[in-house]
């Protein structure tokens, strides 16, 4: 995490920041199925940020690894012209070792949570956006502080055959991608199932353009058999999950619905046009 | 590493600058005793590298990785104003771990190696010294591509009792310091016997001052019950080791000798004074 690239301080609070610097990075073992056990944490600091800034980064980003059962194990502080927080962390695969090269044709695609929130809490921040209130409060805590979905990773790990996975960190399109690429398959992606909360439909409406591109979500993604229900399988994993689409044979993904067939949809949102390029993109 | 701050591109190669990033993190686990298993790399880039860069930079680092037997498992790359490389690697011990805090009172204090070459050639090449032919070759050389004292870490650990081990990062004054302070020991230290290089010795003198000042040597620095030969430990090692004093009851290190009684030392050098304010200071 870099100053000026990934966050502003003016932002957040130290703790904040130390607490989203381990979260990112925690949630790709939540991506694993795995269990975090150990982290080692480099620091380059600039001139003008003092040892309370310090003292309070170090705080949030201790918390959140007691939270998550891992240990702060090491590291090392340099100089640097940029606030730049750079973190390993380690994790055990007990039962299974999610991957990005196991989905198969015919797997169905879930997202955990809800998708977007962070790019429009980003937009805020970044005054592309306007919001007040609990709808500002919620998109850009959802930016600020995203949650490792690591007991729905570790439950997911125990599902056979082992369903792949990604975080969505870049965003739902791209991380989407990697998977289809690393495993040689295709996706339809129902743009109406992606999952959006509230406070995202209020602000940005029923587009789900930004929540398929926009990253920072820190939500699962993954594929898995077919046999479960979207509720059988949220209650399983600890989390709301969603089935937004299905594995099939290709390489890359595609909208499903033309607009045509789905009136309702397409007036839903004013997107479509720029998310079928960004289909035909990929 | 960071550019600007630990080295500058116009000193060498990619390939260099991949391997040194990764040298000096091994040099952490050969002051430990332990074996690489695996490392992982971060890479902040700036604007004006390109992929050729990279390639060659990722090439040294790979190949500095096979030689120590470590495999390069994973990392990610940002971007940011200065080319930065973060590694962390991850080891094994399996005889045993060599650590800071286990110095003794009658402990002999030993160096791998030869000290203050690196800072030499670091100072070669910021332009404060002025060298040429096979002297800058090898000063330079002990700057930009150190060896980390793996084999010698490992056959450390295999000696009982356990010797305390630190690497020289900071400088062997400062980061026998950290020996120290963490054993709760002081040490009497004999700048005439700091093992320093025919190139140092043709362009510093007899003077060790840079040599205890300075860093990035990366050789061991390692207290030891007194029962071998200093030919015998080196056979043992593998590499040519010195003792340069012992550990005594107090809380700091102090130089031997006083100038009076050993007038060919002080002799030797100039910078008595200077060492013993280093001594006072510490």
């Amino acid at each position: 995490m870099v100053e000026g690239v990934h966050f502003k301080l003016e932002w957040c609070k130290p703790q904040d920041l130390g607490a989203r610097s381990l979260a990112v990075n925690l949630s790709d073992i939540a991506a694993m199925g795995g269990v975090p056990t150990a982290c080692v944490v480099n620091l380059a600091v600039r001139p003008g940020l003092g040892v309370v800034f310090f003292d309070r980064l170090y705080a949030g980003l201790v918390k959140e690894a007691e939270a998550a059962g891992a240990d702060v194990i090491g590291g090392n502080v340099t100089r640097g012209s940029q606030l730049t927080v750079t973190i390993t962390v380690l994790g055990e695969a007990r039962r299974g070792i999610l991957r990005r090269d196991s989905a198969r044709v015919g797997d169905a695609v879930y997202v955990s949570g809800t998708v977007g929130d962070a790019a429009a809490g980003l937009r805020i921040l970044q005054g592309e956006l306007r919001a007040s209130g609990a709808t500002r409060r919620f998109l850009v805590g959802r930016f600020l502080r995203p949650t490792a979905r690591l007991e729905a990773g570790r439950k997911l790990a125990q599902l056979r055959p082992l369903p792949a996975a990604i975080d969505l960190s870049d965003g739902l399109w791209q991380d989407l991608g990697h998977i289809l690429e690393r495993s040689g398959v295709g996706a339809e992606i129902d743009p109406i199932a992606i999952p959006l909360s509230p406070a995202y439909r209020k602000l940005v409406g029923g587009d789900p353009t930004l929540a398929l591109r926009g990253g920072d979500d820190y939500e699962l993604l993954f594929c898995v058999r077919t046999r479960f229900s979207e509720l059988a399988l949220s209650r399983r994993l600890g989390v709301p999950v969603h089935r937004i689409g299905r594995i099939v044979r290709g390489s890359h993904a595609v909208l499903t619905g033309d607009g045509s067939s789905r009136r309702n949809a397409r007036s839903d949102f004013a997107g479509w046009d720029q998310l079928r390029q960004l289909s035909e993109a990929k």
